[in-house]
């Protein structure tokens, strides 16, 4: 796999707005921001209007946009956190990148300022190495190369479908983790990105992330969602299910995932303490998630990121319904936005 | 697992001595390196004599103390770098750590001299996390925990058996790729430390390392010799051999591998335009090398470090002894490594 040149035009960045007025923080990422186009998803549940600034090239999509493009009952995918899967769905473009409202551009050691687009960027252009692991973080960094025993067969890697970003200042540790710990910031800027080895599974968080839509897009879906899922990140479990599912669906096809840079700075938000009653459900249901994604492997049949998720959708069934109803509600919600993507996401759909 | 507290006098600081000077190694570390006990092997094709400095607490050992402890025909297992082997052979400690000669201490990103010892007794002295992954790597520094996601039933760990340390400025590249960059450097300082994932193989170095020896000292073993084997790490495999051996070791045993932090500053020496016909043996092996770890099982019977080394070596002999004649002989030299563990590893044999 060779290293690949991105357009501006290829990349879409999506935002999922939970909180109307993104004011600053759009015009804080202003700078990296402007010259791409930009899908705003609003939480179908957020009654007040959106305060957005100018001078973007953006699409809106509110709640009468979803209801009319999936229908009523499907409309029910995309609430929450959850609104800017409808964005990956509306999209056109081969990347997206898409970071939560409460981010802001963050500093590196040297105090200037990550172009975190650009970083994603870079992160999907050049090749992942699943297969072994380098020692010395991403080969295909600027100063860095393959260490010593790299067998050289595998030193030209695989396409990077998906990119995974850090956050300093606020981190993504879940409630009872930050209750306990309520002065725990992230003030460490690792400056490394790494491929995450195959097989090997990990809690992809949805804050700040990119991908290749045309090769794993379907599998970054709205599946699990938590009976008192909230409106701060520590409340929901959706996008750690669905980092599972992109995770399962590219190591089966072959393409790799990197972790690391950029980081982004992550304001406060929510109380930890509060959130302890609901997040306890989330936290209890990875004990048997884990093991299910960690032992799935898919038949050779499945040669898509589709098929994948159909064949995913079909063992949680299986395997995971009788523990939970919640697991049954992810299994059809998966199968739903399978269809979805094969109607709505596929065809050449423009905004009105 | 629970983090435990290791004392100075649980470690040995093993050095494999290829160069007869050793004045200015020793003086450089010697902030760090006099608290502990440390064992020299003097690699036995040097002729000159040894300049050690004073003011350190060691014990020196020679091609005489070698061929009269393991007999004149096991002897030739520990030339070049392998006489570090020795050293872990005699080693009655917990704790190794073993820096090549060539390395000094490093500076960490603010200046600050790395204290590269107290770094790999923190990585061992911490639990490894080996059955998923963190994506704000080693959840057991300071300042950082488990991300949102991480199953609560893996946060306890296991204990972490090897510790791999980095380079700085002379990164262990191989002779390939460091004649096709002649500028390359390592300047990057990556503050991280990670587990490597279970089941993941990865080109361990020699250079820099530390392991709990009664749980895997017999995993890190003499095996593989090139025919023309050198006294630059480009010219050798040796410890990435070692590397896969003690890595599925530790998987099968269930303990963890750490690698990241801390750096040294690795001296230049050697001409990598010189070595490449030498090495490319050793690139080609690793063809062949890489998918055997990768694929290798080992029987639920073998419990102990020895165990695995036994299984491992009627493995190698097995399905790699037809595809080259070193590796019959790395087999025969794993096998005679387990019977020298068995009769002086584990012996209560001070030094005469």
């Amino acid at each position: 796999m060779s290293q690949s040149t991105i357009k501006d035009s290829d990349v879409d960045i999506v935002i999922g707005v939970v909180h109307a007025d993104i004011t600053s923080f759009m015009n804080e990422w202003k700078a990296m921001f402007s010259r791409y186009h930009i899908i705003i998803v609003k939480d179908p549940d957020l009654k007040e209007e959106l305060e957005i600034p100018e001078g973007f090239d953006l699409d809106v999509y509110t709640k009468s946009d979803i209801d009319q493009v999936v229908g009523r009952s499907a409309a029910a995918l995309f609430s929450g956190y959850s609104c800017r899967y409808f964005g990956y769905l509306m999209s056109r473009k081969k990347y997206i990148v898409s970071i939560d409202d409460d981010c802001l551009p963050a500093k590196d050691k040297d105090g200037f300022l990550v172009d975190a687009l650009a970083e994603h960027i870079h992160n999907l252009s050049t090749p992942a190495t699943p297969f072994f692991f380098n020692t010395l973080y991403d080969p295909y960094r600027k100063g860095a190369d393959f260490v010593r025993g790299y067998p050289f067969s595998l030193r030209s890697g695989v396409n990077c479908a998906l990119s995974c970003g850090l956050w300093l200042n606020l981190a993504d540790y879940d409630a009872p983790t930050q209750a306990l710990k309520p002065e725990l910031r992230n003030s460490r800027y690792v400056d490394a990105v790494l491929t995450v080895p195959a097989r090997t599974m990990m809690p992809v968080s949805g804050i700040n992330i990119a991908f290749d839509r045309e090769v794993v897009g379907p599998a970054l879906l709205p599946g699990l969602r938590l009976a008192a899922e909230g409106k701060v990140r520590w409340e929901t479990m959706e996008d750690i299910w669905c980092g599972m599912c992109v995770k399962v669906a590219c190591d089966h096809l072959g393409a790799g995932v990197k972790t690391g840079l950029p980081y982004v700075w992550r304001k406060e938000r929510g109380n930890p303490v509060e959130s302890l009653r609901k997040e306890w459900e989330g936290v209890k249901l990875m004990e048997d998630v884990v093991p299910f994604f960690q032992s799935l492997t898919l038949p050779q049949t499945a040669t898509t990121a589709e098929d994948c998720v159909s064949e995913m959708a079909a063992a949680v069934k299986t395997q995971l319904g009788s523990v939970n109803p919640l697991f049954l509600r992810a299994s059809d919600s998966m199968s739903e936005w399978v269809k979805l993507w094969k109607t709505v996401g596929t065809k050449n759909l423009p905004k009105n």
